[in-house]
């Protein structure tokens, strides 16, 4: 049965239960906790036998959880286009719902450039949008910067730029909860005419959005807080977020080698857990949630392939939250009234300088 | 007096003392440490009387520092092309002494852009160098990676990201000392066909050379030891070099934070002191020394404004390493000898099957 979608919907996430590395155990998890615990109600999509069996060991039951079969699945290890060819598995059925109206926002732990592929395919650009781009949420001295695009688009023109921004901005007003978000346009160096050819043109077409676009930012800025979103080809941004990722790791791989060392620092290790603990609560994947992919008609969120219970759990809550934010709707809107504003700047007549007879 | 360089001649390393946030002191302080321990003759550039003063306070004296005098200084908060009017700022007096012989390559933790501007302006490309590249080295899991352009170039074409990789080849050889190595390609998948125009249009270049080139690499590779080498633009390398740069500082300051909280992790903290401080001496930049501006004529090495003596000590070093291997001429060699292959296989009779007349 397809529903077709309505103002007064009640909104339900779509959670792919077969992707990421603990599929489908930590799926069925957060779904069940997402469900039970926040009220949301989940299309669960996967293997029904499987997933019954799952959620048959949680307790209470919720009657907020409806399974969605889908007999196949894309695995971490196959090209993103594998999708194409791969109908019945749980991201193109997942897909496929949210086109249809079941679900409004599908979330995934899986293949991320299947999970991309599957989204821009079967659900399609929103209207005004070129390119959807994917956006990643950094820890901050101050707070959270969102950072789009960190890999849907490469070689991506100062048009795209500005529709990231758009996207960007409205992400982080409606679902980080950021007030009037501060635009940072990625760059080399913090001067107008600094940067490549595309940012300089990036740099004219952010400052007549109307948004609160503070200039160029460098890489730096991405970590101290002094931008809340941070708008980039998908080439640099995704060098960028897999480096961050890795930075993390090795850092706290060279504490650990450092701390064992010594009994004296093995004890002062034991001793500052609670710090270490802290400190890992602060920077955890989990609490960030998933990218989420901006720009597709209806939500999509990717997680971590190492997303557990919780990771998931948060991300259908970012889901649900871009969902009733109806999210797509403003960035529609907002995109319209720039290409409106652009077209009356054409059509307007030449200024009055130039009709003046030459003095 | 100008002493045309020769064959047995003793090699001196210029150092800008007016350059970097502890100038005249800390430049001082290194180039004596280079001169007095290490043995390597200096040319020290800057105010003739302040720097004396500064000797003055140091023993045993050396004769292995000759001052040059020189009266003016290119400011931090200046633009790099300052430099361009500032004929007797101690950093174009630098690159001057390096273009005349009086000095083999120059070091300074002065302003970054304006060494750059001058080493390019006076000293110029080596032969067969389209674009010098600025190389940053960043610790990883096993050893050091090597990462090239970090903000000397934008917008480069594939024929300068080869260029990047045989200086980036000869650099980690010669002066890091890592054995044949491992040229990777920056991009955002492994697959050839991932990637930017640009990127994919470099892998064709790259693996034709001859190096050891291992194919793309992403973000991850430049923390996890998986390349020795990585190449890519100007601008997404140096993004990445502020990027981790803030996010090295940003982890530091989050850890102090949740380490002060209760009297048990702070006593903790106290007890793992020599862990902190071996983790900062394997990420201390003062340890790895300044990053080298390669392919241009003569040796240029920046280092961080913060440099302190043992900084512009460990820089002096490498650039007197980077010197003695003669790193500049197997540059050379290396891109003419691409450059031959090109234009013999140019110039070769087409291949076999294409004279057969069609069957």
């Amino acid at each position: 049965m397809t529903t077709a979608p309505t103002a007064a919907r009640e909104l339900r996430i779509a959670v792919d239960a077969m992707g990421g590395d603990f599929a489908p155990r930590a799926a069925v998890q957060g779904a069940w906790l997402a469900a039970a615990e926040d009220g949301i109600p989940i299309l669960l999509v996967g293997r029904r036998e499987r997933l019954e069996l799952e959620l048959s060991r949680l307790h209470p039951a919720t009657r907020r959880i409806e399974i969605l079969h889908a007999d196949d699945v894309v695995g971490m290890e196959e090209t993103a286009t594998a999708v194409r060819r791969k109908r019945e598995a749980s991201l193109a059925v997942c897909a496929r719902a949210v086109r249809d109206g079941r679900a409004q926002a599908m979330v995934t732990a899986g293949h991320t450039g299947a999970a991309m592929v599957a989204a821009k395919l079967l659900l399609g650009a929103a209207p005004g949008v070129d390119r959807p781009a994917l956006a990643a949420v950094f820890p901050n001295r101050r707070g959270r910067t969102v950072v789009l695009d960190v890999g849907a688009n490469v070689d991506s023109k100062p048009e795209h730029l500005r529709q990231f921004a758009v996207m960007g901005h409205f992400y982080a007003q409606e679902v980080i909860g950021t007030t009037r978000p501060r635009i940072g346009l990625l760059s080399i160096g913090e001067e107008e005419e600094k940067g490549s050819g595309v940012t300089r043109g990036a740099y004219a077409a952010l400052s007549a959005t109307g948004l609160n676009f503070v200039g160029n930012v460098e890489g730096r800025d991405v970590f101290n807080g002094e931008a809340d979103v941070v708008v980039c080809d998908g080439f640099v941004g995704n060098v960028l977020l897999k480096a961050a990722e890795a930075m993390a790791e090795l850092i706290v791989g060279m504490m650990r080698e450092e701390l064992v060392r010594s009994s004296r620092t093995r004890v002062g290790g034991w001793l500052a857990r609670p710090a270490f603990a802290n400190f890992a609560r602060r920077t955890d994947y989990a609490e960030f949630g998933a990218v989420p992919l901006l720009g597709v008609q209806g939500g999509c969120l990717i997680g971590h392939g190492r997303s557990n219970a919780k990771a998931i759990r948060s991300a259908i809550r970012s889901a649900y939250e871009f969902c009733q934010a109806d999210l797509h709707q403003k960035i529609r809107d907002k995109i319209a009234e720039l290409h409106a504003e652009e077209a009356r700047l054409t059509a307007a007549p030449a200024p009055v300088e130039a009709e003046r007879a030459p003095s």
